[in-house]
């Protein structure tokens, strides 16, 4: 059933490509306790890991298939994947939650790597990580890099999907003019565009944030409240809708009835900086590139993002990061978004977004452009 | 905005209350990096969590407000909560992703305590956790009981809410017979319904289980795929719809055209040993005791679920869980889920759940009960 995301052949080829990594890195096993990491060797996808209750594992090792050591709830699921060595326990447990199991495989291990840099998080008990370094008397190594590079450049097969639920997300944003209006709670706007998109065929809206106001709105991370949307104001909404695990993430802005002159500036402005980064966006190039380019169009009105755009697959975010620091060379393949967003005037700020992939010349655009000029509703 | 979900009076008694078991504990300090701990104390509510690049820090001191250490991107909605002190930082950082903020802080702050036991996570990159402890000089202490003390007893603004979203959802299931037939793919089944919950009034429904089969299903985590519902399956549908960042969590089951003996016998088996729970759910009974009573009624036939409940609120999933060795005493204002599952035969299994909140006297049912028989639909 799971296995339905993908053929088996998909998940051989990224263990293989990680082995490689690990055996030039000079690591015997990777230890991963994280969903997206653990969906991305075994294509075990449940939305079960919205409960905290229960740790999850997942060890690749030097050779063959990944091993499960996961909770007996699990199993089921597990077994209808590629992988044959799922060890399980009744989880939750008093007094051993799955460390024993853990202790058995990592203590013959060797040199064990865990992401443990830039994004990574550690989900299982921290009292119990500290207990399963000491009883399996391991000193990890940090595998950050090392699955990052892996997950960065996507398969055929996964921009499929990502391409398949940009292109619905598309649909949705150019639907506006019947989805939005003045007069309506920003509440009701966001319910209105979430159905839209679940009756084209999104798995999920869960990713749905947004902000209104004359001319800009103050932030880009809030939920909506019931404010109506009045004529003046910019409204703006970025999705993370989700098809078969895969998110877009991308934004459009709208007007209603008349829009300031700053707001149309903004607009045109965030508009050239996203055709300055189409334009540098080849493989070869960097991330920091990506960011010079836009950051050259908008001049100094930067905003408080921090950066340019991101990548994009399994997580609503994913590295790499289009800012200064991030030097990550661009590859066929790599699924990206660019994210350029500025000041308007006070504290009204203004965002962009558009999700591609880089492909040998040109890259291609997964969302459908957005309008050169600021569209206006009425 | 945010602070709309409750007055701030609902963030100074949860600090307060906060407070004093830290002082009882001999704790200078709470350390929190995940959602749910970060929103309990703050009201700071954002899907933008779903981004995993940015780590977000609060400290609870000894006296007075949460100091709130995060991105900037996240300043003008932190802004909007009770919270005075809000210091940020360009994130992501190429060296310093909030750390020196913390180590000022924590370095001063005497004993700390975080969550690191059963259903603690840290979200936020280990090698940085490391330095910090380095650098802060801290060696934090288990401050899981605490915090989960806390957040199992709810306000009666949080029961509003989470009676308001199983009001939603209780409808939503009501409306099967309109929702689900037979020919119809799993796929869409789930579609309908989330649609139907959105329309009433969910915020969103992030999560969403299940599965049919005949006479049964395989297990209770999995998405849907595309096979069509037959006559002689069991349908169920688990879902963890939304109002306001506050969950409900419960399922519900039909059979197509005719059901099984075996199937009708499982049904009224779960259906008796929740009224057992509800018998038993009193203050001062425990989350053994609620066990025990479900578990006398199922007999030897228990599932791979590995408990019969827990609790709800800000997650899906929330301590205490309904398990032989959770001694939990149950308290007034609890919110809880009973959740009976077993064998029907062979790999087949059913689950009932429902949620209810700990009142002085009899359990409040928040879901609208389950019929007492499995109930067909044609």
């Amino acid at each position: 059933m799971v296995m339905a995301d993908f053929p088996q052949a998909e998940f051989e080829a990224r263990t293989e490509k990680a082995q490689r990594a690990m055996a030039a890195a000079g690591m015997d096993a990777l230890f991963l306790t994280t969903e997206a990491e653990i969906r991305y060797f075994t294509g075990f996808r449940t939305l079960f890991w919205q409960s905290p209750t229960r740790p999850w594992f997942l060890i690749v090792p030097r050779a063959g298939k990944p091993i499960a050591i996961i909770p007996e709830i699990g199993r089921a699921l597990m077994r209808a994947t590629w992988l044959d060595d799922i060890r399980t326990w009744s989880s939750p447990a008093e007094q051993d939650d799955g460390i024993s199991l853990l202790v058995e495989v990592l203590s013959a291990s060797g040199t064990v790597g865990m992401p443990m840099g830039r994004e990574a998080t550690l989900r299982m008990p921290p009292a119990d990580f500290e207990r399963l370094r000491e009883q399996a008397g391991f000193d990890p190594v940090d595998a950050t890099p090392l699955v990052q590079a892996l997950r960065m450049v996507k398969s055929e097969a996964e921009i499929e999907i990502i391409s398949a639920i940009c292109g619905i997300a598309s649909s949705g944003f150019e639907n506006a003019a019947n989805l939005f209006h003045v007069g309506q709670s920003l509440e009701d706007a966001f319910r209105a565009f979430r159905i839209d998109l679940i009756r084209q065929g999104a798995d999920d809206v869960p990713y749905l944030v947004g902000g209104a106001g004359q001319g800009g709105y103050a932030d880009v991370i809030s939920p909506p409240d019931d404010t109506p949307l009045r004529a003046g104001d910019v409204l703006m909404l970025d999705t993370g809708a989700t098809l078969k695990g895969y998110y877009c993430d991308f934004d459009r802005n709208w007007a209603f009835g008349h829009a300031s002159d700053a707001a149309k500036r903004a607009y045109a402005t965030l508009y050239r900086a996203t055709n300055a980064a189409l334009d540098v966006a080849r493989p070869g190039a960097t991330c920091r590139d990506l960011f010079l380019a836009m950051q050259q169009v908008i001049g100094q009105g930067g905003s408080d993002v921090g950066r340019f755009g991101h990548g994009l697959g399994m997580q609503l975010t994913e590295a790499p990061s289009h800012i200064d620091f991030d030097r990550t060379v661009l590859r066929e393949n790599m699924v990206l978004t660019l994210e350029p967003s500025m000041v308007v005037e006070g504290d009204r700020i203004m965002v962009h977004e558009e999700n591609i992939v880089i492909r040998s010349g040109a890259p291609q655009l997964l969302s459908r452009r957005a309008p050169a000029e600021l569209p206006i509703l009425s």
